[in-house]
């Protein structure tokens, strides 16, 4: 594949994951980290002496020339390098024939924050406001004038996981922060009050090409990252592209290959910041392992080594991240999550090496993979009740219980939309909702109707495939455009249950509802038959979960037994006293 | 997760993926083979001087005994070992605290193939008829009496990869066997004519509950395995459960945990042989690594560890694995098939880190993945073509053109079926075909008439499902019975096309497909509209394929476009001078 070895700054969980890929394609990988054991040194013996890693800091310019001399491509694992070292190195780079991705420059702009997010706002990324600020309460206080309260103060390098930041949020705190980061160089940011933080990882060639991997949802606690959920599911259905093009052209700035992650956030009106980017893969990335067709892990080896980059597609439908992070210096806590996730279909558990367990120490992390949000969330709930210190309320913001079947209430991941014009509509669509109960399948009811509330409408349709719908089951009766509505407005598969009004016998909601003009089909049922509009919807939803397509069977099982035992039942009673129920 | 260490006799690619699998769980994992930097050893740097690996042969007694020595369960990723060895250290195995899985006795049992046969068969097990033959020319000339010609003679031990077969057509080849075989202890199998084989992958819990991975289906080339396709599709809805049934059966006649690998013959009228089985990770489940909720490496160690077994599904609709088999003691066509593997989607390489390469060794494998069989087989064709002296013929075989578009034939692959009572239907089903060629989606296209071919409708429908069709377009006129028919005997949504007839203008079949009872839903359309049908069958599709909603969007939008531009005519050129085309 590539006969060039590739050396590593970094031997965390980051360089391990990458030296998994690598084992697998053939790569050949030195890494520089302090230790013999370290998690990437655990699962790379070398085979051969000149492929022996290297005992040192990635700080240490010696270290890093030493390893600069084993290999044929440097890369990073961790931004925060001896970035002057390696910009010395890539100016005789070229006839040493050694290359440096990310290129030493990117790594310069991005291990700077002020820097990076001077050199964003300069390309036209969308980046909050903030402003340069020396470490004195003058410049600080001149800053909250600037940008006002509260105020984001952040040290300019070595930050991570919350590390180094401060929030300002009276005057008077000005002091205490001053305490806590006055000897390191500032910068503050305008307090962004966003509603979500998403991410994307977008894969760079050393030509500009990029590819972005799905749009996901981070959640933070204590400073850091806790869960990523992919994909995004939003009411707006332009959210994913426009964040896709937003990282796409942010990494395009930069130069070198590899991988980066693009954090951002996403405001309540839509509107999109970039927060940070990370020059290297991605916490936010590791679900890409088991639910992307190429890890961001082997894309970063592709990029750095100019072999043709991978899918970057989701190949299952739902994907969530659990970070497992150390809460004292015992493992037990650690290795009850792990045990924990062994119960959950569909998870995967990565724990990286470490031999000491801290406070605050990422130690492994857990990946669940599912057909659906709902399901992804029912296998998540497990996982999340044996964390350390986690509250119910907690659990059920991120792992939220479907309501019972039959509950009445829609549920807060659905598969399906039940919805119809009228309430009057409800006793007939009714049966539908049974169903989907049946086959357990989350759905949502509610009423849209295409005359009284057009805008609804629109939303509606616009919003149910970016919300995670697959299909929607419409009911109307008279002059019944809600069906044929949704489906010009949407590009899921919309069932048409006709609903027979006081006149015309529902001849009037079915010709209404069937006979739609060539381009838009409504998979029309029989005439108040929302039964099989609902049986339908289980046959449409078993395209993509094979597992449906057995109870299907046994479904059609059970009505035959059921035929037979009224067969039975005639033979043994006579017609003459047979009761028809 | 597990304190246990667990020593692996051999370490070899098995080994390797195992050790790839201990290292995300956590698990310490020595390995006993010869030299320092086999496949598994590369990727297991030893982090404590008691986890070093032992250099020397799973064959030699003082070796076993010294790997015994460190561990908590010894286990083995090869059947080969010295067995004595292993049951006399079973013997004083339980003072020790010391766990062998799976047990000495199965692989005592399952080493001399013709023990595994007599065990097999004496359990219950399908298997061929088979007889006991001495080394000597008459005892093999009495079973071909016995048996017949063609016979397959074999080796009792360490045979692999065909090594240790010859297969007598003639009395006369006998002499020639001797000569081959004669040295070894022999046994003759009745010749199978099979019409494929297939695999299944077991895992057992050392308490005897037993899970299944999905049917496969096993290609060799030169009897050495060379492709691997999951799920096994067929006509037969029965065959996948029968399959796994025996496999499941047969795994539980033996004792202690771990993964089997059961290989089996499918015959022409149904009939399910046991071929052999094998105690441990197997070719036939490397799939497993990117396609099935949990691997099969994973799911070994999850059972000899006692830990609780993952899920066996499959998280992707169709997977297939292509060995790496060298060809010459030159690397250089490994890698080249390697470098076709990059630039397919779904494509993930594997390379053992095997130092030396040479003709019939296995050096790695592709395993590719995909939305659809036809996705899956397009993936397949380069890297088909990629092989050394691989000839079209081979390429078409395994990896089959699908049809173009427009071409009139149906796709070997389909994902839809496009079905009519008669031919005079096919002008009103055409459109139909006409928006799957524009969406690229594979069908099949044919005559059923429910009432003239009733066997071909109950045989159509029922293997539909099994067959790998997710959806099935149904025209039909007058009494219009086939898309309800169909309906009952599938669990596939099907969408009704109503063909309008010389009399009662259509309505007759519209409402003979859309009145259906309760339990039966037909996805009914428009009268004469196949279009509609096509544009739902995508939309039904695109609940498992997500690309598909994209373009459906993309399909809207171009309908918006188009009567956009008419506005600006009928603007243009005024309605008196409009023509309405």
């Amino acid at each position: 594949m590539s006969e060039k070895v590739v050396g590593i700054l970094g031997g965390g969980q980051l360089g391990r994951m990458l030296a998994a890929s690598a084992s697998r394609l053939g790569v050949k990988v030195v890494i520089l980290d302090v230790g013999d054991s370290g998690p990437a040194k655990q699962i790379l013996a070398p085979t051969a002496e000149h492929l022996a890693h290297v005992d040192g800091s990635f700080a240490d310019p010696q270290k890093i020339r030493e390893l600069a001399e084993k290999v044929d491509v440097l890369t990073v694992e961790i931004e925060h390098v001896d970035v002057t070292t390696l910009e010395e190195i890539q100016d005789s780079a070229s006839h040493l024939g050694l290359a440096i991705h990310p290129s030493p420059s990117t790594i310069h702009i991005i291990q700077d924050k002020y820097r990076q997010k001077l050199h964003l706002a300069s390309t036209g990324s969308p980046v909050s406001e903030f402003a340069n600020v020396d470490s004195d309460a003058g410049s600080i206080l001149a800053a909250v004038e600037e940008l006002g309260l509260p105020l984001m103060l952040k040290s300019r390098t070595l930050a991570y996981d919350g590390r180094g930041n401060f929030v300002i949020r009276h005057v008077s705190d000005i002091h205490q922060a001053v305490l806590a980061l006055g000897d390191t160089p500032l910068y503050a940011e305008k307090w962004v009050p966003f509603s979500k933080e998403i991410a994307v990882m977008v894969v760079r060639t050393n030509d500009g090409d990029v590819r972005s991997y799905p749009v996901v949802e981070t959640i933070h606690k204590d400073n850091i990252c806790h869960l990523v959920f992919a994909p995004l599911r939003s009411c707006d259905p332009t959210l994913s592209q426009r964040a896709r093009d937003i990282a796409e052209a942010a990494v395009k700035t930069f130069t070198g290959a590899g991988v980066f992650g693009v954090e951002m956030f996403l405001m309540e009106d839509g509107t999109i910041f970039i927060n940070e980017i990370a020059p290297r893969p991605h916490n936010s990335g590791h679900y890409t392992i088991e639910a992307c067709e190429t890890s961001q892990y082997e894309n970063h080896l592709r990029a750095i080594l100019s072999l043709p980059l991978g899918s970057t597609a989701l190949k299952v439908q739902s994907a969530v991240m659990l970070n497992l992070i150390g809460y004292s210096a015992y493992m037990d806590e650690i290795i009850a999550m792990t045990e924990a996730a062994l119960t959950v279909p569909g998870a995967s558990v990565h724990l990286y090496g470490k031999l000491e367990c801290r406070k605050g120490r990422k130690m492994g992390h857990i990946t669940v993979v599912a057909d659906s949000d709902a399901q992804l969330r029912a296998r998540l709930r497990p996982l999340l009740e044996s964390l350390p210190l986690s509250s119910p309320q907690e659990v059920d913001l991120y792992a939220p219980i479907s309501p019972t079947p039959g509950s009445g209430f829609s549920d807060p991941n659905p598969l399906v939309g039940i919805i119809m014009g009228s309430d009057s509509d409800l006793p007939v669509m009714l049966p539908a909702a049974r169903i989907l109960d049946h086959f357990k399948i989350p759905y949502e009811l509610t009423i849209v109707s295409a005359h009284r509330t057009p805008d609804r409408l629109v939303e509606y349709a616009r919003s149910a495939s970016s919300r995670g719908l697959r299909t929607i089951i419409a009911g109307a009766g008279g002059a019944a455009h809600l069906p044929g509505m949704v489906a010009s407005m949407s590009a899921l598969p919309v069932i048409g249950v006709p609903v027979k009004g006081s006149s015309l016998d529902g001849v009037d909601s079915l010709h209404s509802i069937l006979q739609m003009p060539r381009g838009i089909p409504v998979a029309t049922v029989a005439i108040n038959n929302s039964t099989n509009a609902g049986l339908l919807a289980v046959r449409i939803l078993a395209a993509g979960m094979p597992a449906l397509i057995t109870a299907m069977d046994e479904y059609l099982k059970g009505l035959e037994t059921e035929v037979m035992g009224k067969v039975s039942k005639l033979e043994e009673v006579g017609w003459e006293k047979y009761e028809v129920k």
